[in-house]
């Protein structure tokens, strides 16, 4: 198994390069694509297409948010069973051997040779394009604003979930406290840390990509039932895009 | 001025790749090279050569301490003066219009674009580097401790400094302190957080590449008076790298 097969391009898309909005979107679970030289781990194609190889219609919300907010999107193209992009190389999450219910064959028994690998072909061309996105904005004098897209199951080892919308946050609590409070005003079910939170080690994107550098950053979830459709993730887009945009205008308010 | 001209191999030099060893040593000032396109800033030579430009001899000090510590060794290949390696693109600092008393300049009114050219050419392909080589060590399961290599002038805008050993540490202080005390036993004038601390905004790397993902981590500043030849360099390493090492051995005990 060598991982000369994949190209950066394969693993990552960078769409809207250099749009000039205050945010940078990032949606690490985008794709459920299971390509060379990794494969379909000895998954059945409804596995595939389940919630535990992506956030289904996390794309499509964020390709929304993105083009209504004029930001840059940065979005994987490889399924978190692979390599999941939001867990550092060193974490049993990273290339899971077990996903809620079901095993994952092809991640049972992994060498570090094979943990080596994926992480060359996926996390490190990842991260460094989306690092090259962040930088080329700082040169230019214009911190971006760093919003992870995700969705969730809204039944989980059984149990229905009601939360809608989860805003998750790692040290800087302060743009997730604001868009929670900006969420609820739409109707939709907004909560802080849920259903997952920073002690469950979701937010290693922001913690590698935003805290070091000073920016503001939050992580959404949306449940996946409310975007199932191409049309009920634009709805969202809509929904969402004014209370990311109010938000961040009235923290920059703030800190000016 | 375009930046296609440089390599990252003309900007980063990674040695010893893969070594087995706990640590993973890091120099960002290692180099006094002005090559093209971005040249001599308009420094003299005695300007090229002085503190201003690189660190003196840590190069040589973080060499015998990664020969003696079966480390890899991650190096810059350009001068601070055209892109400080620890600093982000959005400070100041990255690329100093003035930097003690000399002003520099081909710092002086840098546009967007040519901040955007150092670091895409300069900044992003070491810390990529660096970030590399991070992560083949985590995947393999074995977290490096981070250590960065500095030097400082005896004498700062005219006022001598007694320190002999500078050690700093960003959020963790733990390897910081242990490293001081053992240092002292040596008879080196050892002291946390001088002739810099976190707060002069010394620290982005560790706070880039290390704190990010947890592991241990400590700037070593040398006065660059002990270190201004090789055989000092090596005697220096031989003095410092059994301090690294039984600080190291204790901190894992501690963890463990």
């Amino acid at each position: 198994m060598t991982a000369t097969l994949l190209q950066p391009e394969d693993v990552v898309t960078v769409e809207n390069p250099g749009a000039a909005g205050p945010f940078l979107i990032v949606c690490e679970h985008a794709s459920n694509a299971f390509p060379a030289p990794f494969g379909s781990l000895g998954l059945t194609e409804a596995q595939q297409l389940a919630h535990i190889a992506w956030d289904p219609g996390a794309l499509g919300l964020a390709r929304g948010l993105a083009a209504r907010l004029g930001a840059p999107l940065v979005a994987a193209r490889v399924s978190r069973l692979i390599y999941d992009l939001n867990r550092p190389p060193h974490s049993a999450g990273a290339m899971p051997a077990r996903s809620e219910t079901h095993d994952i064959p092809g991640n049972a028994g992994l060498t570090d040779a094979d943990r080596l690998a994926r992480t060359e072909a996926i996390y490190l061309p990842f991260h460094a394009a989306l690092r090259a996105e962040i930088a080329r904005r700082l040169a230019r004098g214009r911190p971006p604003v760093i919003v992870t897209v995700h969705s969730f199951t809204p039944i989980w080892h059984g149990t229905p979930r009601s939360v809608e919308f989860g805003v998750i946050h790692d040290a800087d609590p302060s743009l997730a406290l604001a868009t929670v409070a900006a969420a609820r005003k739409t109707g939709l079910r907004a909560e802080l840390n849920q259903p997952y939170s920073a002690a469950d080690e979701v937010t290693h994107t922001l913690r590698l990509q935003a805290s070091p550098l000073g920016l503001a950053n939050v992580m959404l979830e949306i449940r996946n039932d409310l975007i199932a459709s191409s049309a009920a993730q634009e709805a969202m887009a809509e929904t969402l895009a004014p209370v990311l945009h109010q938000t961040e205008t009235d923290q920059a308010g703030t800190a000016a």
